[in-house]
């Protein structure tokens, strides 16, 4: 059986060194295991909660997407697209918020994390908390529900919200009597998921201590590297390597035997001057590569544009059967209720669609082909076929779906001939 | 100028007659008025937050539309519309949650009168509150904004809702620069907005003393009618109209002339059966012609659907163009920004857009047509014309949108010709 899992990158920030040793880079290669499908998403509404400048917004999502392409991810192996591009996931947000109660989302760390700090600042205790921090487990929950995912890998701070995504699945399939949500399991980072920045605590835009990843140049790269804070350790002096977070990044950029010699140099005295430099050329190898194709990423947005809505597209062949699902479930469904038509073999469903008097437009008609599949067809005025839908599709509902929003299209134009 | 007037009516019930002449009449009367633009909505993501019945919030939206369009709505003036069918209005809720401050949803007398009941039985203040109750405010003011309505109907317990949905745009309006939304005005109805039912109290689903409506016959009508609870004053003796719910009831189907003379058969000793007699007449009159057209349309889940339909595509030029808007202003736009590209006249934008190595295929071209105005065409591989696009657009990022999604739907296809 196939393991899918989500993946969510919130676009509010540049990546760094940090980002792509422990979350980018881990990710791609769990990403080509035999058996894993794997779901990216930028996820752009998320970030909105905390960014409310239109620009880094704009921008963080386009270097975040030339980022992770210039990683190497195959955009036709995984599903990589970006959250705001499917509407189907503000809409299951929406009707898991009617089924989620208040008191779950009280208990999130995060929040309750506001709201101490607020007590003890003497605020009110929802001082500047916004109605997006408060809900962002409901979503975050729609976007893995969504697409049914069994693992999501998590850092620690993260995990009591999938746990508040099983609990939201729970309480939905309860109510609607269906264990239709598969509820998903956390994945959680290991340790190697978090570098130490310059100076030597974790790596994160918050501290200030980040070191750059594509952007800028390897002399950039360089330079922030020569900054890394170490001891005062003269050339030739014994340095414990377990005791500088420069072996961990070297560590993190090499194999077992090279670090292993990298340990040995310091043991015997190799100057940390020295030492950086070889960190430097150790990274600059692995990324000279990926820096390349992203300087000319980020030139051709158009390009990152077409590839996040081709994985819209395929993402979205899942959000809408979901949404329909759901939608059924819950009784928000078309008057039309087609799942009682029972669509036999050979119908002819434009009798159903185009009953409009003036015969003369181009129709849409439904059939079964040669294996037995529903296909679609647009005809001229003069019964002449013009397109057929390269889709087929076993299930009439499908079919029917497609029609529809084919037809809408149909409405809205003339046929000329 | 005009004045757009918006109006949702929640799908959790069958309309009683305290519907009908409290709210649906007046509103479809105002809609007529000169200078009104009225938006009418189905608001079924609303009753989602109490009703979790499928099969009766699916009963309900078809009830409340038959009765809608039985008792007169006309669907060329307004905009009659499904909440669920405008999936824009999720989208800018989930939005305006990111700059919502979580303490206005603190002050909001709904969920207040829930805490404090909660607290009076003993209970956690939160026991039972979902978020969908907790969030309403910030969905409410989405179905408002979206259509830059100036004006919104509301009875005296929305009105706080009004003033959140005020904040709220305000509140998105200084984030973002920009005097974005318009800030709607509460049309608070006048008493009249509240019959009598059955037992003298406002007429109520949760009281259980309702009249029918349409559901019945005109025999049901009358048989609740007779059960109207009265004094056990004998016939001749001297009745207080004003003292009687019956008048109240005869009044909001009669004019001044009528009721005043129903006022003084009172007072002239006229039985309470007599009376109830006549107020049925009275009612009856009113609504026989509309049960037939109820009765007709209960029957064509499909034709309604298809109003509906007409009414969403409706919604959707506005509402698309809102939220294409607020997206520009948050950074969660295409990375290809079209405003910048500049279309000037007689562009051929399929140059952009049908860049693929086989030309053998279908492809639109957008263009301007005499009058100036954007037009798109879809043309054969042999450069034939097989369709043009009814509408025309004077602004190029409209026709560009268009351009987006028909262009999905050709790649979804194959040309056979």
């Amino acid at each position: 059986m196939n393991i899918r899992v989500v993946t969510g990158i919130t676009t509010s920030g540049t990546p760094h060194l940090g980002n792509y040793a422990g979350a980018i880079k881990p990710a791609i290669i769990a990403s080509v295991k035999p058996n894993v499908e794997s779901f990216f998403f930028l996820a752009d509404y998320h970030a909105l909660i905390k960014c409310h400048d239109p620009n880094k917004l704009y921008r963080s999502r386009l270097e975040i997407a030339a980022t992770w392409l210039a990683v190497g991810l195959d955009i036709d192996r995984v599903v990589f697209y970006r959250q705001s591009d499917i509407p189907e996931i503000v809409e299951l947000s929406w009707i898991l918020t009617c089924s989620t109660a208040k008191g779950l989302m009280n208990r999130a760390h995060a929040y309750k994390a506001c709201v101490s700090n607020n007590l003890s600042k003497g605020l009110d205790q929802d001082d500047t908390v916004s109605m997006g921090l408060f809900s962002y487990p409901i979503l975050m929950a729609a976007d893995i529900l969504m697409f049914k995912a069994n693992k999501v890998p998590v850092g620690k701070d993260q995990v009591q919200h999938l746990e508040m995504a099983r609990d939201i699945a729970q309480k939905f399939n309860r109510k609607y009597n269906n264990d239709f949500f598969v509820l998903p399991e956390a994945l959680v980072a290991s340790s190697v998921g978090t570098l130490p920045g310059l100076d030597g605590r974790k790596m994160s835009k918050s501290y200030n201590n980040t070191i750059p990843l594509f952007e800028g140049s390897a002399k950039d790269l360089k330079s922030s590297i020569m900054h890394i804070i170490t001891d005062s350790k003269e050339p030739g002096e014994y340095k414990d390597a377990y005791n500088s977070h420069l072996y961990i990044l070297y560590k993190a950029f090499s194999n077992e035997t090279e670090s292993e010699e990298f340990r040995k140099k310091l043991a015997l005295g190799m100057s940390w001057s020295e030492a950086k430099k070889s960190l430097y050329e150790k990274i600059e190898y692995e990324i000279f590569p990926m820096r390349e194709k992203y300087s000319k990423l980020i030139t051709q947005p158009d390009l990152i544009e077409k590839i996040l809505q081709f994985g819209a597209q395929k993402a979205r062949v899942l959000s809408k059967k979901c949404i329909e699902e759901v939608r059924d479930l819950i009784g928000i469904r078309s008057l039309i209720d087609y799942k009682k038509n029972n669509l036999g073999k050979g119908i002819n469903y434009d009798s159903k669609i185009n009953n409009s008097k003036n015969k003369k437009k181009a129709r849409l008609i439904c059939y079964r082909d040669d294996l037995n599949k529903f296909r679609i067809r647009l005809l001229s005025t003069t019964g002449k076929e013009l397109l057929t839908i390269k889709d087929s599709f076993s299930n009439a509902d499908d079919a029917v779906l497609l029609m529809k929003k084919l037809n809408w299209f149909l409405k809205k134009s003339e046929m000329n001939k």
